[in-house]
């Protein structure tokens, strides 16, 4: 039996919405999501959890309110739980995420930018 | 202030053991981590946890008792918890680990491939 691998690019054909991840794997009680970002985020902040960032392609700029870092393709950052952050993207950037399951897009900030969680693709 | 990322292809160039996974991040309890792999591994598996391939450069093929899956660059897939899988590379393969902090990679086999655990690089 041939098992199946997960491919990114292959998943990332699938959306074109921007900054409403989609659920590509599940390990433990996390959940491995990809994600199209353009523009500016809202500032929001996970009281309870680490957030993981890894850039597959494009530039995102994650600023923080003590500074900032840009992250590109084979790059990732770790926001430590309750620091607040507002991701931007000049361009289109392709990322994925991992968080816990349950986790929402704009953390303890509730706005029109929040996503439906629980979305596989 | 400028906060760096984490790159993987500087954190790879540290080291050019094989089998031996270096630690890059941690979230929350969990660590990321960077290894090179080429040739067999032995076959085990991680009774309390799934565990994460991804592949960021060449192939690798994990063997599992029922099949097999083949993953390149671009591509994941992750082990359930408790199942047996033996990973095999032909020819040098980078990868990240996702996995709880103080999983060891050989899981619940003891073998001299058994290697150091909490190796930060």
């Amino acid at each position: 039996m041939t098992h199946a691998p997960i491919n990114f690019a292959d998943k990332l054909s699938r959306f074109n919405d921007h900054w409403a991840p989609k659920i590509i794997a599940q390990m433990n009680d996390y959940h491995f999501k990809l994600v199209k970002l353009q523009g500016d985020f809202v500032w929001h902040a996970h009281d309870d959890t680490d957030e993981v960032f890894v850039v597959l392609d494009g530039a995102l700029t994650i600023h923080l309110r003590d500074g900032e870092v840009t992250l590109r393709a084979g790059e990732m950052f770790i926001v430590p739980r309750g620091v607040e952050h507002k991701p931007f993207a000049k361009d289109e950037c392709h990322m994925m995420l991992v968080e816990p399951a349950g986790t929402l897009n704009t953390g303890g900030t509730r706005t029109e930018r929040t996503a439906q969680d629980g979305v596989w693709i």
